[in-house]
C-alpha cells in the first residue's frame, strides 16, 4: 500500500513520489512489469536478495556496479546493448533500482534510448531518496571531466522505501545527511531548528528518518518546479557545492559527498560573513550546531594541498574564468548566487577555515 | 546577404533555416563566433579549403571522418573530450559543417553536452540541406544497432549555401533526391508534377535545385511543426522507409539511401495497389516517372536474397512483432499508417516487385 504520495511538474509531464512499506510490494506496483528491463545495483542486490528475486525477472534484470567509472560516455555502449540484447522496446521501461550514480546511468541512457524511453526509480540510498530522485537531471563523466555531460529526463515514477535505509551503515546514512542539512538551511529557520532536534533520534527511530526524507523532497520540490532547467532559482541547490567539489576532489574523494556539503556551507556562510553579507555569529552557531555531523572530515582537509583545493575552486563548472560563481547566504532561507573574486575574496576564507578546521581536531 | 530565411517553430523555441550564397558569407554570419568550436566534414574540408581555412579558426576546428562508425555511442567520447579540450563553455556554440552523419554526431553531442549546448548547422549535402537539416532529430549506433539512440535538440540556426552542391558528384546528388521526391508525393499532385518537369534540367540549373531545397523544406516544415516528436503525422515522412531501409541492409548498402527511399516507396504504391487501396495505373505512372531516377539500382535487388529483405523488415524499428507497420497511399498526398500482415500481404509484394525490376534490366 502507497502511504504518502508527492506529486512533482515538470516540462515532460508530472510524476509521483509514491511510498511503499517494503521492497516487494513497490516492486509489484510497477505497471507493465512485463516490458520491463531491470538495472540493480549488484551490492543492493546482494543485500536484499532474498526481497528482490522472487519480485525480479532473471531473463530482464541486469546487475550493475555503480562506480564512477561506470557513469561514464565510455562505459554506456556495452550496457546498451544489453538493454537492447533482453528486448528492450520503445514501449518498455526501464526500472532503476539504486543509489545516485546508478540512477545517472539509467536517467541518461533512458533520455537516449530510442529518443526517450519510460523510466521508473526505486532510490536505495538517503542521497537519493532525500535529494537526487527528484528533479530529472543526469550527470555523465567523459575522459577526465566530471559530470560534463547529461540530459534533464524525469522518471514516470519513483518508488520510495524509506525501510531499506535500515540495512546501509549508519555512517553511510550519515553523510547522506548533508544535502537534507542544505535543503533545510535553504527552507529557511523554522524546519532547520526542527531538523536539529531531530538528527540526533534519527538512527533509533526509522519512521523519523522517513519524515525528514518527505519534508527534503517538498523543499526540493519548490525549486525544481519553478526552475526546472537551471536557469536561476535551481542555482541555489548548488549552495554548498563549489567549495565541496572542491574539498572532494582535492582529498581524492576521501571526504564523502555529504559531508563536504556541510564543509562547503560553512565555507560559503564564513566567506559570507567576511563579505558582510551575514553575521558571524551566524557562522558560528551553523559550526557549532552542524559540527557533530561532519567531525573529524574537516581535518581530513588538511591533508589536500591548498593549491589544488584552490586549482577545484577554479575549474567548477559553474565558474567562468576568473571571477567565482558562489551561492552565498545573508542569513537561514535567504542564498543568493554572486560573483566572487576568487584571490581576493575566497583564498583567504578557505584558508582560515581549513587551519581553524584542522587545529581543534 | 541573407536572400531567403525560412522559420521552424519547435518545442525548444524557433529557429530559422537562411540561404547563403557563399561558404565565407555564411561562416561570417554566426554569431559570438569566437566562442564556437567547428565540427567539419574532412573529406568537404579537403574539396573547400580554399574557402574555409581563412574563415575557421584554426585552433578551434576538429576535422571528422563522417562514418557510420564514427555516428556511434563507441566513439563519441573522444571527441567529447577534444571539444571539452578546446574550451567549449556553456556560452558556446558547436558549428557543424556536413552531411547528414555529421549532422546526427553533432547534433547528439550538442544535446547532452553540458545538458545541452547550442549548435549552428550548415549542410553540406542534397539529403541533409533538403531534408535532415530540419526536424531536431539525432540518430546514433550502439553496437550491431543502427539508429536506436538519439535525442531530439533542433539547432539555434542553419545555414543554407546550396552553391556547395556543385562540387558533388552527380551521383550524389542525385541520390539524395528520393526525399526531394518523396516530401512531393506527400504533398500533393500540383508539387510532384511540377517537380517531375524541372528534375531533368536539375544538373544543369543550380538555381532549379536551390528552388527545390526550399520546396522540400516547405513540405517538411508543416509536419515537423505539427508532430515535432514523431507520435503521429511524422511518422508518414518514413514513406518509403521501411523497405527501403530493408532494401539498403540487404543489398549491404550497395544501394544508395536516397534510391532505396525511391525503391521503398514503389513498393508501397505496390503493396497499396495490391490491397485495393489505390489504382494499379497510378503505381504504374509512379513507376514510370521515376524509373530514370533509380534505375539501375532496381537489378540491385536481385542480389540481395529474399529471406534478407523479408527479415530486415520485421526487424524494421518501427514495427512490433508479427504485423509490419508501413506507411501505404490513397494517391498523391494521401499516405496513412497502417499495420499490414507480414507473411500474407508483404511478402508477395516484396517478391513480385523485385522479380519485374531484376527481369527489365
Amino acid at each position: 500500500m502507497t502511504t504518502t504520495s508527492l506529486s512533482i511538474r515538470s516540462g515532460d509531464g508530472t510524476y509521483s513520489v509514491d511510498e511503499f512499506g517494503s521492497l516487494g510490494e513497490a516492486l509489484r506496483s510497477i505497471t507493465a512489469g512485463d516490458r520491463s528491463v531491470y538495472l540493480v545495483d549488484e551490492d543492493f542486490a546482494a543485500i536484499h536478495a532474498q526481497e528482490l528475486v522472487p519480485a525480479l525477472p532473471g531473463g530482464r534484470t541486469i546487475k550493475v556496479i555503480a562506480s564512477e567509472s561506470a557513469k561514464s560516455l565510455e562505459a554506456l555502449a556495452p550496457l546498451v546493448c544489453r538493454l537492447l540484447e533482453l528486448g528492450i522496446r520503445r514501449d518498455g521501461t526501464i526500472v532503476v533500482v539504486g543509489g545516485g550514480t546508478l540512477q545517472d546511468i539509467g536517467c541518461f541512457i533512458a533520455s537516449v534510448l530510442f529518443r526517450g524511453v519510460a523510466w521508473e526509480l526505486l532510490p536505495t540510498t538517503l542521497l537519493a531518496q532525500a535529494d537526487s530522485c527528484i528533479g530529472s537531471k543526469s550527470s555523465i563523466n567523459v575522459g577526465t571531466y566530471k559530470n560534463q555531460v547529461g540530459t534533464f529526463y524525469p522518471p514516470r515514477r519513483v518508488l520510495l522505501v524509506p525501510r531499506v535505509l535500515a540495512t546501509l551503515p549508519w555512517d553511510e546514512v550519515r553523510s547522506g545527511l548533508g544535502e537534507v542539512i542544505k535543503l533545510q538551511l535553504l527552507a529557511g529557520e523554522g524546519g532547520f531548528r526542527e531538523l536539529m532536534t531531530d538528527l540526533g533520534r534519527l538512527q533509533l527511530e526509522p519512521a523519523l528518518l522517513a519524515k525528514w526524507i518527505r519534508r527534503s523532497l517538498e523543499v526540493k520540490k519548490q525549486f525544481i518546479e519553478t526552475d526546472e532547467y537551471d536557469q536561476g532559482l535551481r542555482n541555489l541547490l548548488n549552495y554548498g557545492h563549489t567549495f565541496g567539489h572542491a574539498y572532494e576532489s582535492a582529498t581524492h574523494y576521501a571526504v564523502p559527498h555529504g559531508i563536504a556539503v556541510i564543509l562547503g556551507m560553512l565555507t560559503a556562510t564564513r566567506l559570507s560573513a567576511s563579505l558582510g553579507l551575514v553575521a558571524w555569529s551566524h557562522y558560528e552557531e551553523l559550526r557549532a550546531l552542524l559540527g557533530p555531523w561532519y567531525r573529524p572530515y574537516g581535518a581530513t582537509l588538511g591533508v589536500a594541498s591548498r593549491e589544488e583545493i584552490v586549482r577545484a575552486i577554479r575549474m567548477d563548472k559553474k565558474n567562468s574564468s576568473n571571477a567565482v560563481n558562489a551561492i552565498l547566504t545573508l542569513g537561514f532561507g535567504k542564498m543568493e548566487k554572486r560573483a566572487v573574486d576568487l584571490d581576493a575574496e575566497v583564498v583567504p576564507v578557505v584558508r582560515d577555515f581549513i587551519d581553524e578546521e584542522t587545529a581543534i581536531q
